[in-house]
C-alpha cells in the first residue's frame, strides 16, 4: 500500500517531500520513542530476541556478560541496511559509469560484458554473472586515486534516485536497521559492516547514513598501489568479501569473533555461522524479504540477494529471522521536508 | 649507564623489582606529571613539535583544524614503540617454536633455514634473509587456528624475557612513545599498529600494552580459511606490511590517510611519505636509536631496523627526529612492584 503510495506521489518536484513517512509528532508518540530503543519494530519474537540479547550481554555479573570491548556487530550492507533490488547499487552505479566511459572505449560495442551494458540487453548482462560484474566493475572503480574515486561516488550518491521509491539511495536504507546500530552502539557494540559491495564505494557516505566510519567498513576490494603520496586503484580485485571471505576478512580486518551478526543472503551464511559459533549468547539475524507492498519480496529464486540455504541453516539453528511484513513497522526512514 | 644497571641486577628471582625506573613519589614529581602530557619527554624541539601539532589540529576554528574522526595516527611496532634489537621479538618467539618443533620434523637437521636455527647458526640465519624468516614464521604460525595461535603467543609473551633487559618484551616498550599514544588519544586521535610484524603475533597483547584494540592493529597477514565455525591458518603469507605495502594496508584497513605517522626504519619511509603528503598540518615521525647506553644506537648499517633513506628523506623534508638519548628522559616504563 505505502509503496503505491510512493510510486504515484513520486512525480515533479516535490517528490522527495510527500509520501514518506512524517517524524511523529504529538507528545504521546515522542515519549514512546524516547523509550523504546526499536520505535520503527513491532513487538513480537523478533523485537524481543534483538533486545533480550543486548540485555543479556551488557549484564555485568550475568551469565552471558561480554565486556565492550569485545561487543562486535557485523552488518551485511546489501538487502540488509539498505535495498538491493531491483539491482545492487552499486551494480547500478557500475552501469551508469560504463555509459558515461563507453566514447573512449569503441571496442565495447561488440565486447561482453560491456555491449550488454551499452545496449541495456539485461538477458545478455545476466548470462555474463558474477564474473561479469567484477570485470565492470574493475573498469569503472579503477584507474584512478581512492580519493578521487571516492569523490566520483559522493557525486553520484548524491544525484541518483532509486528507480521506484524515487529517493536517494542513502534514504532506502531500512529504519529498523538503523535503530538496531544505534541502539547497540548505545550500549557499547562497535558496528561494522561486512558486505560484497567495494569498500571504497561505501566508504564515502556509511558514516551519514548509518553512523558507521570508514575504518569500520569491510567489503570487497581492489589492488592498490602507492604512488608519489598516493594511493592508485589498480585493475585487479584484490579479495571478494562474499560467502567464506566474509569470515575470513572478519578475522583479517576486526580480528574478533563477532557475538552478534546480520545478513539476508547466502553470502551471509558463513558470517552467521562464524558469530553464532563462539562461546556465551549470540545473535545471528538474517532479515526476510517479505514485504512486496513496501519493498520486496524475494528469496530462494532470486537472482539477486538469494536466501536459501543460510534459511535452512537459521531454521535447524534457530537463528533469528526477520519478517520484514510483520516485524517492522516502518521499512524507510522519513525523508525531512 | 643505565643498561649496565639493569643488566647486573636482572639476576635472580628479584630482577623485574630492581634495577627499573620507580615510579615519581614526590608531590611535586606527581604534580608535574600530571599538567605535562609527555612527562617522560625532556624539553626541547622534538617535544614541541608533537604538542604544538597536536594542538592546531584539535584547535576549533583555527586553520589547521582536523576534525576527531579524521585524527588518525599511524606506529609502527618494532623499534618504535618497542625494542627490536637484537632481534625482533617474533622473529625470537618464532626460533623459540623451531625448537620446540624440531623433534617432529627430522628433516629440519640439514634443511636451511631449519638448521640454522637448530645450530644457532647466526650467520647462515642472516644468508638465508628475509625470505627464510618468512618460511619460518609460515611453519611456526600456520596449521592451526587463529584462536589457538593467540593462545601459543599469550603464552610465550607472558613468560619470555629480553636477553639485555632482562624484562618481558611487553615491558621493553618506550615509555615516551606510550605517552604519546595516551596524549593522541586524549587529544581524540584514534591510533592504529601498522607494523610488519604478523598481525596476530601482536593482537593479543597490544590492547593490555599500549591501549590499542586488536581491530586497530594491522601488520603482515597469513591466509587464513573458514572451516566449521573456524578459521585456519594456512601455510601461506597473505601481504607484508612493509614499506609501500604499509600506505597500501593503512588504505585497506583503515581507508583514511593518517594525519600522523611515526616509524623508525626505511620500512615506514612510504607510510610516513603517505601521511606527510595530505593537505593541512602533518606529523611525521622517525625515532632514531642513539641511545647505546639505555638501548640501542643504530641506523645504516644494522641488519634490524636499518634506517638510511627515510633519514635522508627526514632532513630534507623536514620530518621530525627523535634522538632518543637527548629527547627521552626515561626508555622504559617503571616496573610496578
Amino acid at each position: 500500500m505505502r509503496s503505491k503510495g510512493l510510486m504515484a506521489a513520486a512525480v515533479g518536484v516535490g517528490l522527495l517531500l510527500t509520501g514518506c513517512e512524517k517524524a511523529p509528532h504529538t507528545k504521546a508518540i515522542r515519549e514512546a520513542v524516547s523509550t523504546d530503543p526499536l520505535p520503527s519494530w513491532n513487538e513480537g519474537p523478533t523485537k524481543k530476541a534483538i533486545i533480550d540479547f543486548v540485555s543479556q550481554v551488557t549484564k555485568e555479573g550475568g551469565p552471558n556478560f561480554v565486556p565492550e570491548g569485545d561487543r562486535i556487530a557485523t552488518f551485511d550492507n546489501d538487502g540488509t541496511l539498505w535495498v538491493e533490488q531491483p539491482n545492487y547499487t552499486e551494480a547500478i552505479f557500475t552501469l551508469e559509469r560504463v555509459q558515461q566511459m563507453a566514447p573512449d572505449h569503441p571496442e565495447w560495442k561488440t565486447k561482453q560484458p560491456f555491449a550488454a551494458v551499452l545496449n541495456h540487453d539485461a538477458k545478455a548482462m545476466a548470462a555474463s554473472g558474477e564474473k561479469g560484474l567484477m570485470q565492470l566493475l574493475v573498469v569503472t572503480h579503477t584507474g584512478m586515486t581512492t580519493e578521487d574515486f571516492g569523490k566520483t561516488v559522493t557525486a553520484w550518491i548524491g544525484v541518483a534516485q532509486h528507480p521506484r521509491f524515487k529517493r536517494p539511495y542513502t534514504q532506502c536504507i531500512y529504519q529498523p536497521m538503523v535503530e538496531v546500530l544505534k541502539y547497540m552502539r548505545s550500549n557499547g557494540f562497535k558496528t561494522f559492516i561486512v558486505s560484497g559491495g567495494e569498500q571504497e564505494f561505501m566508504r564515502p557516505w556509511t558514516d551519514k547514513t548509518y553512523g558507521i566510519p570508514r575504518e569500520q567498513v569491510v567489503g570487497s576490494q581492489i589492488k592498490t598501489e602507492f604512488k608519489e603520496g598516493m594511493l592508485m586503484r589498480l585493475p585487479q580485485v584484490d579479495s571478494i568479501d562474499d560467502g567464506p571471505g566474509k569470515p575470513v576478512n572478519i578475522g583479517r580486518f576486526i580480528g574478533k569473533r563477532p557475538i552478534a551478526a546480520f545478513g539476508n543472503s547466502d553470502g551471509d551464511q558463513q558470517m552467521l555461522e562464524y558469530a553464532a559459533a563462539g562461546p556465551g549468547a549470540r545473535l545471528a539475524v538474517l532479515v526476510h524479504h517479505t514485504d512486496a507492498d513496501r519493498e520486496y519480496a524475494y528469496d530462494r529464486e532470486s537472482k539477486i540477494g538469494r536466501l536459501a540455504k543460510a534459511l535452512d541453516e537459521a531454521k535447524a539453528k534457530q537463528w533469528v529471522v526477520i519478517d520484514m511484513k510483520a516485524d517492522w513497522k516502518n521499512v524507510f526512514p522519513a525523508v525531512a521536508p
